[in-house]
């Protein structure tokens, strides 16, 4: 007996070809005399922070668009993290501003969420953002890791017209917007979470199944409908200190007729995305 | 052979409740010198906005809470229309602000739903509230509709933690708020719409369903799972000119646990909504 297997889509080729398009996009925009910039602002230095930082400098620089860092001390007062926050986004050679959160305890983000321009604000910080993905406003800007999840499933052709797709998570940073998303594109939508009653059935009706959960390979074959396109948003350490996904991708690769890995999954599309972002925004701010 | 029966669960006795609760909460307020009061402001005189207004008028009396229309004609200019709600808007004495939407087409909604102060916007007009609705954030108001359908189940003590609730529907008004109250909630939850494939089967999961689709009687016992709670959004008029819900109650009325008519459902619970959130709105105003 042959076993069947599910279609492995990776991160890479849907970066690759994103990035190729910003490419001449950016061309295009500094043939006017206009330099796309993304300015990151960090408070403190969290390993996984700048992680994230390095791939999203290299990638900018991959697109040929700008970037600066502006790096604060992890005790900063909110007093000054406001003023340097307004600083970088009166700027006006910036484009798209990527504040990296959760911040440290002592600013609050439900204040300082409001001070970034929804027109700057490339990773969904500010609440319009946060209303125009509930509203299916396509000016906004939703946050890098679902869009990077539709990225994937447009470039591998998924239909999603009509289909069940079922976000496993709830979170404000992928499962709300991703299942927002995903709506538009006129998917039936089913949120789940860690209160959900038989999450495996609820899962295996799904044709398109997004992990969000945030532990480590939670989902196994019970949870995989047969032909089920499976998508990892999960980065988590397993026992061993290994990098693993939501899902049991071993178990689950041969019922699924596509599945993303972890890693070089959905979190390597995430900063081409932000490119993209940035460039959408540049375009916005200059009317071009 | 005994014809089971569905629990009839009916709006009035909800809104009596909240009512008679406001009433409570607004002597307390107004025993501090502050008198809670609601501004509607309409344009033109579209006669469904007028029946909404006179029964929104009757229970802010009830509630012993003030309350001013501001009336405008149906040809203001979006400048005329913005200084007017601005003027309201920058009114000291009023606490809730209700926009009837949807306004005539030469007023830009877009625009004008950032004028209205988060605060004060008793019925989702403002991003800011979309926002909060997405978010689970209590401080927000979400939209009255959704809201009497959160009252309505949890008056009749309907157990959501880990059901699955199934909402037919995505609009903002109704649809997507009532996703995010549910969710909040503990519910596993399915959105649906027109593109849904096997509309009645994903309906028939529902230990809850919330019909807000806008079609006469488009829901019928195929929808339904034996003892599921039905919640009728919709006002829909049928060919003999009868007011009646999405929901064709005859058929599903013997295989529901409990269901809401239509007329006296969710809509006889939504003005009460309204007055909660003009209290709500005036304690957040005044630190009380």
């Amino acid at each position: 007996m042959k076993t069947k297997m599910g279609e492995i889509i990776k991160g890479k080729p849907v970066a690759d070809a994103i990035t190729e398009s910003i490419i001449n996009d950016v061309e295009e925009i500094k043939s006017k005399g206009i330099n796309p910039k993304l300015t990151i602002v960090r408070v403190g230095a969290d390993p996984s922070d700048l992680a994230y930082e390095r791939g999203a400098l290299k990638r900018m620089e991959k697109c040929g668009i700008e970037k600066e860092v502006v790096e604060l001390p992890v005790d900063i007062s909110q007093e000054d993290f406001i003023r340097e926050l307004k600083k970088v986004n009166e700027d006006e050679n910036t484009h798209g501003i990527l504040v990296f959160r959760p911040m440290p305890k002592h600013l609050d983000e439900d204040v300082i969420k409001y001070i970034i321009s929804p027109e700057k604000d490339v990773d969904c910080f500010s609440p319009v953002n946060v209303a125009k993905v509930t509203e299916g406003d396509e000016t906004g800007f939703p946050p890098a890791t679902p869009t990077a999840v539709m990225e994937i499933l447009k470039h591998y052709d998924v239909d999603l017209k009509g289909k069940h797709a079922v976000v496993i998570g709830r979170s404000l940073v992928v499962g709300k917007p991703v299942s927002m998303l995903l709506l538009k594109e006129n998917a039936t939508v089913t949120i789940c979470h860690s209160r959900t009653q038989d999450l495996p059935g609820v899962c295996r009706a799904a044709d398109v199944l997004v992990a969000a959960v945030g532990r480590a390979r939670m989902v196994d074959d019970t949870y995989v409908k047969d032909g089920a396109v499976v998508v990892d948003v999960g980065i988590n350490m397993d026992e061993d200190n290994n990098l693993c996904g939501d899902v049991d991708f071993d178990k689950c690769v041969g019922k699924s007729s596509m599945i993303t890995p972890v890693p070089a999954g959905v979190g390597s599309v995430t900063t081409s995305v932000l490119a993209k972002h940035v460039v959408k925004a540049c375009r916005i701010l200059n009317n071009i």
